[in-house]
């Protein structure tokens, strides 16, 4: 959302199961993300950082006019950031990636990796429908929907758990977010000793 | 909300555990709330339908003015809704409620209810070192991340488990949201078969 705004930013790794004193005084609830301001003020919440910068950099507009479209949108989000969070990352990326990183431990459970298997293809054949007509997820314009679909499919893909080839409407999609610039520059974050797969950051995969 | 700004609403009741088909129609997720217009347009998802209303009835403000300020909110709005719910309420009602109504079961587990018990003292200790000076969470005003406090903390009064008397700050803030008409409405709602504590409708409890 910083790069489609082109708006200057530094990212930080901050890993939150070690719950640092230092970030939890920047948000109590020790979640990410956190956005701390040049003049030092620190905002949390994924919501309340989206709409800030929304608020405060109105000219590359990242959700639509009109308050019903808008609300659609939001809708989206939360799709997104919560049903297929919970339903298909938690599970794939929550076992292959956060159990390691979290605990040194480094048994996948292999029900709750067949759970987030089982849960995926609705998600992707319903991006499908509603990407494939007018190309992004909320009609023509590029939106927060896009992103917020986006970040979730990029986490699953990095684990090399999309299945692509049985939904091409959902791949026609990724491969234009693939395409922005914006995105790009996160495709060339890797976790040290966890590599993607091959066509993780190719946009013509 | 809609009490707040005056307009016009018709509550619906929806069992949402059965899944009923209309409903999901109107909310593929099948969650709520759900906001239908006049016009027939239906609205899902509570971050989308509180900026809606936000937008199209900027009358009566819910948010303040300042984007640093509005973001402020936001995240009491997520803190409440999100974390006080998964450690507090998904815990108290979840298990004396909700349990009850979508399995028909009445065995709460113990252990979960005590960890709602161990929890509810350090948010009703943040709620009043928030509040006790300007009187509501973020100042003066009173805003969603009242409204969003206050829905969570009603439904935990109504089992009985709020305890007010280690939190007179809190109790005051309390107290002065109950006094507002938007309030007194939603206190006489009840649940059949399930009554609530004499002091839950009660300003001056």
């Amino acid at each position: 959302m910083l790069a489609e705004k082109k708006l200057d930013f530094e990212p930080q790794i901050e890993k939150t199961w070690e719950r640092r004193p230092g970030f939890l005084a920047l948000n109590p609830a020790g979640l990410l993300p956190v956005l701390v301001e040049d003049g030092g003020a620190a905002l949390a919440d994924v919501t309340a950082i989206v709409e800030y910068l929304e608020e405060i950099s109105p000219e590359t507009p990242l959700l639509p006019a009109e308050p019903l479209a808008r609300a659609e949108v939001r809708r989206l989000v939360a799709w997104f950031c919560q049903k297929f969070h919970a339903e298909v990352t938690d599970h794939l990326v929550g076992e292959k990636v956060f159990r390691r990183l979290e605990s040194g431990r480094n048994e996948p459970d292999s029900r709750r990796i067949r759970t987030g298997y089982a849960h995926i293809h609705q998600h992707l054949d319903y991006l499908g429908s509603l990407t494939e007509r007018h190309g992004y997820l909320a009609g023509g314009l590029f939106t927060l929907a896009d992103i917020a679909a986006a970040a979730q499919i990029s986490a699953v893909d990095y684990v090399g758990d999309v299945p692509w080839d049985a939904h091409a409407p959902a791949k026609d999609w990724y491969a234009r977010v693939k395409s922005r610039p914006s995105f790009r520059v996160l495709l060339a974050d890797h976790l040290p000793g966890l590599p993607p797969p091959r066509h993780y950051a190719d946009p013509d995969f």
